[in-house]
């Protein structure tokens, strides 16, 4: 295993690579040359000089994008706070292997390769309103999968999940992790009904109050509370980081899974754009407290990657841009006046 | 000429088709069909509606997507209202004929045909602080050259502007037509600097003065204060709509021109989707005003069509889902549980 014991992993986030600044500075020169005002392709081109920066090279590519969708089972579901049996999780994975889901179709319209990884499905994880989810070993397992995932030669990674009742899990991370109540982390999930969100509500304060003597980790909360998906999401983003790879995150459960290493490190998650916010109710408030700015808001809630694998289309057109665009002078375009009237 | 006056013009705002709406509801019963809980790929959903009512089919296409952007002159450039001087939207169309502008990469990254149409680039309209931008005739012939450019087999239209000076008109046209003051509808522009600015502000001050008592119809408006390549974009909007072809509208400038037909009739933009917000200061209070939802908020500022054109894979994406994934039964995925417990 990549990490041995949770002082491995907790080692590895504290010393993690900054980027290349060099390559990021050549790329905004480059975008600064070309046939447009400064600045006016916004987003797009602050996401040339992430890339740059994350790739190590001032001339970004998106050749080979892979798209990690995580699946994993959790105990919790037997609370009745999903809309869904927790048979789907397992039915969806196979959707997935058919091409019948919406993360089939949206990894081919953006040219990436998708990896659908299911973890132990017939062996949930603990409900956690008794016990740990996972203990310390389980949980590393699940970062490991995730870490091994990760093809070394990639130009971007996106990280998705599947799991009956995981913004259950999510929300508990969240409210462990970053405080406030479960009411302000707890959405509709898969569409769950007023009595399924008070169960919710009530199975994130016991399970909070039952292992509050053992949160005093973020890695530790992420055993107790967080799920093998979640673990293994964790795992691919620290891969990712390792390897010189761009991370698209997708919606609140990916999110989620990520935060215990920004709250292990404040730039932890420097290599990763939100690809979208999602409407799922807390997703908007973790992104704000991670401090990432989704790239789309188009109130999607399906997870499986699928808001991130529509954000690389954004990435795609910042590299065409960046690529294709001539320059002032190779067009023979006027720049700004210097006339005294101006 | 399509319009042979202001009144045809008129008329034909007023008597519009109104899209289909079986169509619509077989998208939408398709829709929550798939293996997802329903709704939840968002606006997605939507837009495959959207376009299903529009193109007048429940299997919408984006095979055919044309994106057409004007270019005009501006008399008003004379008063120092741009960053940069008159000569750059000529240079800018020889830009876009090299293909080394970014609407060149975006249109090719979209799938998109580009279609550019510089309208009379050394005939500047009128500087509209003196006399009016065009006469009616003239305001008529650049409406019926953007109607004339829209092909009639087209299952999207995107439209986008090209011209210095012309956020200064499109200012002035949204003052006269939805009130306010003129510094709540001006930016920035290609980056003005302040003094700039208030000059852009005077200029819109004094043309409004001028003008007042000739501005009692959204069409005179157009024709007195904004440009010919805003007419041209109205004309190409409402071709769309008579030939049942969906619009992407770009950014501030290309809003808009098309305002003045929300003002007629406020169902005439129906068919038309905002592609973006843009960084340009009065676009949002503008979308909002004609009730259009942005897709994107990237920050953009270009125009030239380019927001919208990275929309476009929104649009695909849509479709995509729409036309590949499983339905619940064909997959074999259980539904949403109906267990007492639930």
């Amino acid at each position: 295993m990549i990490f041995q014991c949770v002082a491995d992993l907790r080692d590895f986030c504290c010393d993690l690579p900054v980027g290349n600044a060099d390559a990021a500075a050549a790329a905004q020169k480059r975008q600064d040359a070309l046939t447009k005002p400064p600045g006016s392709l916004g987003r797009l081109e602050e996401l040339t000089t992430w890339l740059a920066r994350w790739q190590g090279c001032a001339a970004p590519s998106l050749k080979r994008v892979t798209i990690a969708v995580f699946a994993g089972n959790h105990g919790v579901a037997r609370r009745g706070v999903s809309a869904y049996p927790q048979e789907v999780t397992a039915q969806m994975v196979a959707n997935f292997a058919a091409g019948g889901a919406a993360i089939n179709q949206l990894a081919r319209l953006a040219g990436a390769d998708l990896k659908v990884v299911p973890i132990e499905l017939d062996r949930p994880t603990t409900d956690f309103t008794e016990h740990p989810a996972m203990m310390v070993e389980e949980f590393l397992e699940a970062v490991d999968v995730g870490y091994r995932t990760v093809p070394t030669a990639c130009d971007l990674l996106i990280v998705g999940e599947m799991g009956i009742a995981n913004t259950t899990a999510a929300s508990t991370l969240c409210t462990a992790l970053l405080g406030g109540t479960a009411s302000e982390w707890i959405g509709r999930g898969t569409g769950i009904d007023d009595r399924g969100w008070e169960r919710k509500r009530a199975a994130i304060d016991t399970a909070l109050k039952r292992h509050k003597q053992n949160l005093d980790d973020p890695l530790a909360m992420a055993a107790a509370l967080g799920g093998r998906e979640l673990a293994a999401i964790a795992g691919a983003t620290l891969a990712a980081r390792r390897h010189g790879i761009p991370v698209l995150l997708d919606g609140f459960v990916a999110t989620a899974a990520v935060a215990p290493l920004h709250c292990l490190s404040p730039t932890a998650l420097d290599h990763c754009q939100a690809g979208h916010v999602s409407a799922e109710a807390g997703h908007r408030a973790l992104l704000r407290r991670l401090g990432l700015q989704p790239l789309l808001d188009l109130d999607m809630r399906l997870g499986e990657a699928s808001g991130a694998a529509v954000a690389v289309h954004l990435l795609r057109a910042a590299i065409a841009c960046y690529e294709g665009m001539a320059t002032f002078s190779q067009a023979g375009v006027s720049g700004q006046n210097t006339d005294p009237f101006y």
